[in-house]
């Protein structure tokens, strides 16, 4: 590696010096996103803007492939709607931001900009629904939301993201509950298929559930440095809203009755997740379905003759398969474009230059495990299918493996305390199902239940934080 | 026809008694729009929502075809930045909606909801460019855009619209404006192939450009009424926001230059353009390409033995190259179902019943021209396939016709005055260029300069309203 090559290298902060700082250097230098002049509001560039695009694109796809239609709600939203559902303007209000001018008027009532779209949704569908035959309704939208933040980390917490969330009623709660659990588990396909990022699935504890659902599941992954990312989250609302909102319909019997709600949402906050999970001291590691380039051709010593051609005839080859680019740039080494790919998380760069084209062949450059191989011009498009493949697969394992080297067992409060300290991670642990405890064990050290996982293993019969009957098992961590 | 499908269709307020009413209805029966509880506000029901998704990636496709690339800016803009172009803010500070508290606590300086993002971008745009090798910038966003209205309708004009906004920087102002001409092409090829409405395209006069602009293009549609509806604009901003935004960058000659500006944007308003050009008195006529059901079948004696297990076997024969919806719903009779999806516009019913099937025949009804043929099922999809086209064609020839006809040469005020009376519709003329006159004009008559079209005609040598010399022709008339 050039000295030169090598300081561009450097910009990055090594993960383990200080994660937070290589989180900032990453997305920064990799052209994810910028901080606006809006404190806590971020610019998605054209590059983490991509990603979403390609998260949308199949997520749209599975909502729409189980009977999902979008919609559009306003933005603003009147107090006195925020104000129907008591849990939740409590849950809500300390964190929206207020219009209360329009033009050069003052208006009568002040509007939030919506910080999740449950009462005007529910304002509408109290105005929709009538009858039974009209149900299920199972309308999602994609939209932005504002929640006035202190402390903001581009795509992990800002004051302004971008998600999708679904509203969906039915007439029973069973239909509710297992719509609920079919989303959730979308979720956790899309993490592990798309985003290669393992998940636990389980129920939050009353205390972490959303303000105004009866259950809240969700799906929570493990960063590199051990702290847990809540990726996904899924509400059985129950009947709290429609009853709120007196939505109500004439069942099969004739008798009126308020149908059953759920809502379900993931973000923005996924490409964060994505970062964390498969990044390393390079840059992005990027899986190939998000990746926005999957396959860059780098031309090497592309002033000879015939390397340009051949490299424009490659891209030609595989740009309707594949997402790819060619990197004809003049003014930059190959070396300087190797490393910028990389940097950028690219899964497959592929090198041609003159020796490769009179031997009829290209190297093939993975970004996952920064491994190249010779391979024939003949059989370049299964090539690239294939290692697309396997890095996907590839990723899946490793973040897998990542995620249970950092997950401990522990049996007493002290030894999580210990276990936090040293090396952080998530913690499974028995737990009472008290408020009180859960309290206690997150004022004392910060680490929050993530979840109770449906899968649940035995590992005791004592809460191991305040020592009465254990209900469940729980994974605990610190969280993003 | 029964009665009580006569009712059905009866619900449709006749254009030609009340224009206004009949739109209202149309929208409204249609299920492709609600009001909201916020004055101004509308909901897009799934309906209207799935065209603008159809509109949204027919034209997605053509920015990305020609370089463009998406990101997203925040909703929210300082007050002092919507000040630093003067034409701007005082072109949209009187309509701007604005955010005076975060959660608690009152804010330093009032935030508004974006009207349009010129600002907010400029000043991004000031920290990304450097060289003139990172020019030209091709971004664009797709977002949702608050403008305080005071007297509103659905698509046409409220104080929250979904819209895509595009914002390039070029080197030269020939760069500039070929990218503006640029856009407006793919807008007028979009209007004319994806929506089958014509549109004159020109430019606009000083007095109605866009505010901060050195140049608005746009393009204008005839709608039944014989009011004329902006359907898109696109702007050569010049270097007035790259001036007051400071926007520099070191040209080939390492000389520090301001960069050329454009911007571009089309919104849900289109849907209102095409319901107002191609829609008649039994409701919405939606050209195929955005229709959100091209194909409806709706099985006839369904109880019969056979017929609803042909009716799916044709929806899945149909269903990979259409957007095609099987009706069958038993509690609604074949003719309820014909007069409902006549009402929402769908192109190509087919009627399948016992007989049909006996002659392996379906009937296929046109909902452009009202009529219907029976077909071979043999040769189903290629009748489809040419049907589909055959409506696409016929709506944008249709529409042409409208138009020309609601199209009148004057040579006096006077004459302008009568025609806008008796026959509303385009008027020609030719006008000195002079804004004094124009304002004249809209101050008498309400009647507003639309473009001066790039396709100009001599017409005479003295202007219509105020006899001085003639600088160009118009197309004018009453807008929505």
């Amino acid at each position: 590696m050039s000295k030169k090559e090598k300081q561009f290298v450097e910009e990055i902060t090594p993960m383990e010096v200080d994660f937070a700082q290589w989180y900032t250097d990453v997305i920064k230098k990799t052209d994810l996103v910028d901080y606006s002049p809006v404190k806590g509001f971020m610019v998605i560039k054209p590059y983490g803007y991509a990603i979403w695009e390609n998260i949308q694109n199949y997520m749209d796809k599975r909502f729409k492939e189980t009977g999902h239609k979008n919609c559009y709600f306003p933005l603003l939203i009147p107090e006195s709607l925020l104000k129907k559902e008591a849990e939740h303007v409590e849950g809500f209000a300390p964190e929206v931001a207020w219009v209360t001018h329009g033009g050069n008027e003052e208006l009568a009532e002040r509007l939030c900009v919506r910080p999740t779209s449950e009462t005007i949704i529910c304002e509408m569908y109290s105005k929709w629904l009538t009858s039974y035959r009209d149900l299920p309704f199972l309308y999602n939208q994609w939209c932005s939301v504002v929640r006035w933040e202190k402390s903001t980390r581009p795509f992990l917490r800002t004051s302004e993201f971008l998600w999708q969330e679904g509203h969906t009623l039915h007439e029973t709660y069973e239909e509710a509950q297992a719509e609920t659990l079919q989303m959730l588990n979308i979720y956790r396909e899309t993490a592990e298929n798309l985003l290669a990022m393992p998940v636990v699935i389980g129920q939050k504890s009353e205390k972490e559930k959303f303000a105004g659902a009866y259950a809240t599941y969700t799906m929570e992954a493990l960063m590199h440095d051990g702290k847990a990312l809540q990726a996904g989250t899924s509400h059985n609302l129950g009947q709290h809203f429609t009853t709120a909102f007196d939505i109500t319909y004439s069942d099969r019997n004739g008798e009126l009755k308020h149908p059953y709600h759920t809502s379900w949402g993931v973000s923005t906050r996924l490409i964060g997740g994505i970062i964390m999970v498969h990044g390393d001291n390079r840059g992005l590691v990027l899986p190939p379905g998000i990746a926005p380039t999957q396959v860059v051709i780098v031309p090497v010593a592309s002033h000879k003759e015939g390397v340009l051609d051949k490299a424009n005839e490659l891209r030609d080859r595989l740009k309707d398969k594949f997402r790819v680019e060619l990197d004809d740039r003049d003014n930059y080494s190959p070396g300087w474009k190797f490393n910028e790919w990389e940097m950028k998380g690219v899964p497959i760069r592929i090198e041609i230059g003159p020796r490769d084209i009179e031997n009829n062949q290209a190297m093939l450059f993975r970004r996952d495990e920064l491994e190249k191989d010779a391979v024939s011009l003949d059989d370049l498009e299964e090539a690239v299918e294939k290692l697309l493949e396997d890095i996907n697969n590839n990723l899946l394992y490793k973040a897998k493996m990542m995620r249970d080297e950092k997950t401990y067992i522990v049996k007493t409060f002290d030894e999580m305390k210990e276990v936090m300290e040293i090396k952080p991670g998530f913690v499974k642990a028995m737990w009472c199902g008290e408020r009180a405890c859960e309290e206690h064990v997150k004022a004392e050290t910060g680490v929050t239940i993530r979840c109770i996982p449906f899968e649940q293993e035995n590992l005791g019969h004592t809460c191991a934080f305040c020592g009465k009957e254990a209900k469940h098992m729980v994974y605990l961590a610190k969280a993003y």
